[in-house]
């Protein structure tokens, strides 16, 4: 005996999410039998309405339900600055501190020649369009501290430099609240190469 | 900055699943963003399906998209012997084996009165009822081998002695494959009990 086909197709699709295997899904399933009618049915049509509802900002490309997006459309943001990121994720986490105040670009990846990426994948083009047309004065790259963010951010700052904007890249060091004891040696070294005087 | 509306009614959704907290939820929701549109729509599809679709066999309360289910309905399967389990996906780890050809029933959970359930919020009447219509000559007990599974069996067996029908539990012992040196006590001790000449 197998499952009853609307259970099996339930487990099929919960393995197509990332780190969820056939025993996951399986649980996942036969949880939803359990579950509320109206949370099953608030999930499934979700997931229906952020494909059909979201989209990418043509500014920034942000994931967005309007466009443009709530950060490029806010009249107060400061438009002389532009964080560069690499997913739509990294805005959330740089919204949340609540201190900065100025626009986004959204790269959707690094490059990543291994992975077969290069810079025509990512949104370089329209950044450098952005660049050209706006009042522009500081490009803060803040693609992740790996080695395809650090070459992603090299490759855009030998882009940007000549046309005279200010291209700056976010600060490597030890986490607050972290313990040098178990901080690795390249982020420590990092950390006294970008020490300031108190 | 919030997420998007979409995004985070997707989140919210996902967080209503069995050990999925907030950053899990988040980074499914991100994914579907990536995931082919046909494979989102089908999980979609799939969660409003069992609601929709499924429902409990009236004989032996299994998960079933047909009524009677594929084993109660099923003309070549033995019904002198019923096999009692905690959990639909209980018969589905019976069935896999494909050596058990009597029929089951479902309890759908068992009898814990530290969490408030008793016996009438289990399948038992229903039980006790096939036993008296049926050619039924015996119950095996699988329920699982916790304190309550256990209490359940005894419970079970006690109420079911009395007409004549042979009740049995399954084995304990050392898994296959397992190691005696990982064993605890209590399982050791079972192996031993339930020895048997070779």
């Amino acid at each position: 005996m197998h499952y009853p086909e609307p259970l099996a197709k339930l487990i099929d699709g919960f393995q197509k999410l990332p780190g969820i295997g056939p025993k996951t899904a399986t649980r996942l399933a036969f949880f939803t039998l359990k579950m509320k009618e109206d949370d099953v049915r608030a999930l499934a049509e979700a997931l229906l309405s952020v494909r059909r509802d979201l989209s990418t900002c043509s500014i920034c490309h942000n994931v967005t339900d309007r466009d443009p997006c709530a950060v490029c459309g806010d009249p107060t943001r400061d438009r002389r600055q532009i964080c560069v990121v690499e997913e739509p994720k990294d805005v959330i986490a740089l919204e949340r501190m609540k201190e900065y105040r100025g626009l986004y670009h959204v790269l959707n990846g690094v490059i990543s020649p291994l992975d077969g990426v290069g810079p025509e994948a990512l949104t370089i083009k329209s950044l450098l369009d952005r660049l050209k047309d706006e009042s522009v004065e500081e490009v803060i790259i803040a693609t992740n501290p790996s080695i395809e963010g650090e070459a992603t951010a090299v490759y855009l700052s030998r882009l940007i430099k000549p046309s005279g904007i200010r291209v700056t890249r976010i600060a490597y060091g030890i986490p607050v609240g972290g313990d040098l004891e178990y901080a690795d040696e390249v982020t420590l070294a990092k950390a006294l190469e970008g020490r300031r005087d108190v």
